[in-house]
């Protein structure tokens, strides 16, 4: 039995580097910003090496800071990994992700108590900004080691606010740019387990425990760029105009109602504008769009749609009209996870909870697992997200479910590394 | 008879101090990014008061900056003043504001070649933050003078991209904090004229000369906050959100809807978010509306439009509802300026150019001799803008519509002198 009240104090303990936008009086009633690879991305990270140390693992550092802690099993062999990730959004609450790692080094921590010995090793994975807020794009220190995205143009994203600080360059600043090859073969895993809060209403809605994740939906990333003209607000009339903010707030309200008629998702996250004067209409807006749907065909489709609009709207509906820039910066595809590690996530919570509290679940979200499923079997345990809030300083997640959800981790890969 | 090439010399000359955004190869094709009480404007001012002293004029600085260069007559009274300025857009061109102060230098510099003795003084004015770029609030130093708005409210005014820079602490920092009280009752004219390029159509499009501004259309601006929810992108229904940005690009849509039924404008020139990242949904968004009509009760009108759209929008076509603050930043009301001078400047251009040559015209765009005319008789000259385009590097007038604009100024005001 995973020790809970440990897991949770070291939790809050941990959540002291990056605590930020408090909502309440109470010790942990604030949210957090830690952004992937500043400065408390780098203590947090630093002390969990140390912790790993302590406890006698093996400790691995890729070329995208992606961190393996290994304990060793019986056999030697490549490990059965718990993984998930350290950093936040900019203003992310303390469990996405946070919880995953932390459940994983509360198992290690339970092993170690128990004098377990695994078959094979088993690991505790922290991967490299999943977040995709401060270099925008997501799950990536396990898509360059999945395969899916090249090393070099991970290393050359650069952060949403200062372009000169790339991954690679903040990497090397914080010393977490290894020397090991971040690729699948040179950290070759058995199987990866993701525990996670669900960031969605689904498990507060049916009353149900545990969500036994079956795959996640597809998603792709978009930067647009709408090119008009700077002119007078006061003297030009609108039908000389080619109003760059007229203009994507135009899309904007067009891909929400094309996503909806997909039962898709389209969200605008970032937009910036140029030059910025109350009395001049910008002559150029960068925004981003995040478009989601369960099937990848249908993503496709969704996608193709809003853009025709786009560009319908840039040509025809913005006077003398815009330019438009349109760039896929990133895809998703739809995951199916492995029936080897589900079956495992199964027998785990029906043996702790009962299979009454047990649901299968997608993942709305993208999450490291979604990468790692695509070269070893993988999957995922989803806990209730209090409203199904995430991404948001209030995210919340009960003791008592976040406890759950580490002893489904702990018994899965356990159950998975005995088979 | 102006000396048209030094005009020009002189104005090209010192639109080195903030030249920016080339579009061309030749040597004055580039536009100006000179903003208000920037270096460039510090060191423009310099030069400009120096030129003023040399030529015998006394120099008055008032606690705005507003900058009085007075030549005196035969009798000591009120001065009558030629007055526009110096500061631009960070996408702006030379003429806009710019023109108007060569143009007075120029009327200055011919009357002492030919020694004019006029009746009473006359004076060239340097309007403190016209534009209302860097400080977003336009015509603000004539603002005060007038008695339009508190200088304490003014000077309280914050650098639109860092709000520790005040426009009294930048005015004390490039040395034109003056001691002199900003008020009509300390340093009173007897009249305003101000030359300025239109901006706009009309002149291009009739073929005339000369627009012999009868006054200027009302205009308000806004600052509106729209406070939602931060949630995630990928795991959030779309009907349980409160997206500040997609209410936001909803509402620009519907004022540009709202301004186009009633024959007004509406403009977003700024617009904000935050926390910024691809798949959180903006909790926050800030951002400017600039609405106009030419009639100040019709204005009224389409504000309140606006406004209640917006405010159902929030309420009700948010999903969740998002909250919204809305504030009025600046008032001009529509302007008709004073025969008296409407009639000097008729009579220069008929003189010089023929009745043909001139038109009756109303400025898009507000200006300073809109806050002068509310405390002395006022008007102003257009000239030719290429295509209408302002606010834009491209902005351009030909070397002979700006000779034909000065020779206007100077002309009817040593008319209006000699009444
Ligand atoms: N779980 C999570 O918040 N992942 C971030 C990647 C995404 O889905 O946008
Ligand atoms: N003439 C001019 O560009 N004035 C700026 C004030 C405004 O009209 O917004």
């Amino acid at each position: 039995q995973i020790n809970a009240d440990r897991m949770m104090k070291t939790l809050h303990d941990t959540c002291e580097w990056g605590a930020a936008h408090r909502y309440g009086s109470g010790p942990f009633e604030t949210g957090m910003a830690r952004l992937t690879l500043d400065e408390n991305d780098a203590t947090v990270r630093r002390w969990l090496t140390g912790e790993a140390k302590k406890l006698g693992c093996s400790v691995t550092v890729d070329q995208m800071g992606n961190t393996f802690m290994i304990r060793e099993g019986k056999h030697s062999g490549p490990p059965t990994a718990m993984g998930s990730h350290l950093d936040t959004q900019p203003t992310g609450g303390r469990y996405d992700g946070i919880l995953g790692i932390m459940a994983g080094l509360e198992a290690l921590r339970t092993m170690n108590d128990h004098n377990v010995q695994t078959e094979y090793p088993v690991a505790l994975i922290n991967w490299t900004n999943e977040e995709g807020a401060r270099y925008p794009q997501s799950i990536v220190g396990s898509g360059v080691w999945c395969g899916d995205v090249q090393l070099e143009k991970a290393w050359a994203l650069q952060d949403v606010k200062d372009s000169s600080l790339t991954m690679k360059s903040e990497l090397s600043k914080i010393g977490f740019l290894g020397e090991t090859k971040c690729s699948h073969t040179a950290t070759p895993l058995a199987a990866h387990f993701e525990l996670h809060i669900e960031q969605g209403p689904i498990l507060e809605a049916t009353g149900k425990k545990v969500g036994i994740v079956q795959g996640g939906q597809a998603y792709k990333w978009f930067d647009i760029n709408v090119k008009g003209r700077e002119c007078h607000t006061g003297s030009t009339p609108f039908d000389t105009r080619s109003d760059a903010m007229l203009c994507a707030a135009r899309i904007i309200v067009e891909s929400n109602k094309i996503a909806k008629e997909h039962k898709g998702l389209a969200s605008t996250g970032i937009l910036r504008l140029s030059p910025g004067s109350v009395n001049t209409c910008p002559g150029h807006v960068f925004f981003t769009l995040d478009v989601r749907h369960p099937s990848t065909d249908a993503l496709a489709a969704l996608c193709s749609e809003i853009e025709a609009a786009a560009r319908r709207i840039a040509a025809e509906d913005s006077e003398k009209g815009c330019g438009l820039d349109w760039l896929e910066t990133f895809h998703s595809p739809a995951i199916t996870f492995h029936p080897d590690c589900i079956a495992s996530v199964r027998k785990a919570a029906e043996a702790n909870y009962g299979a009454e509290q047990g649901i299968d679940i997608y993942s709305g979200a993208g999450h490291d697992t979604c990468s790692t499923s695509k070269v070893c079997p993988s999957s995922m345990i989803f806990i209730t997200s209090k409203d199904g809030i995430s991404h948001n300083p209030r995210e919340y997640s009960s003791p008592e479910d976040c406890a759950i959800g580490a002893q489904v981790l702990m018994d899965a890969a356990l159950s998975y590394d005995s088979q």
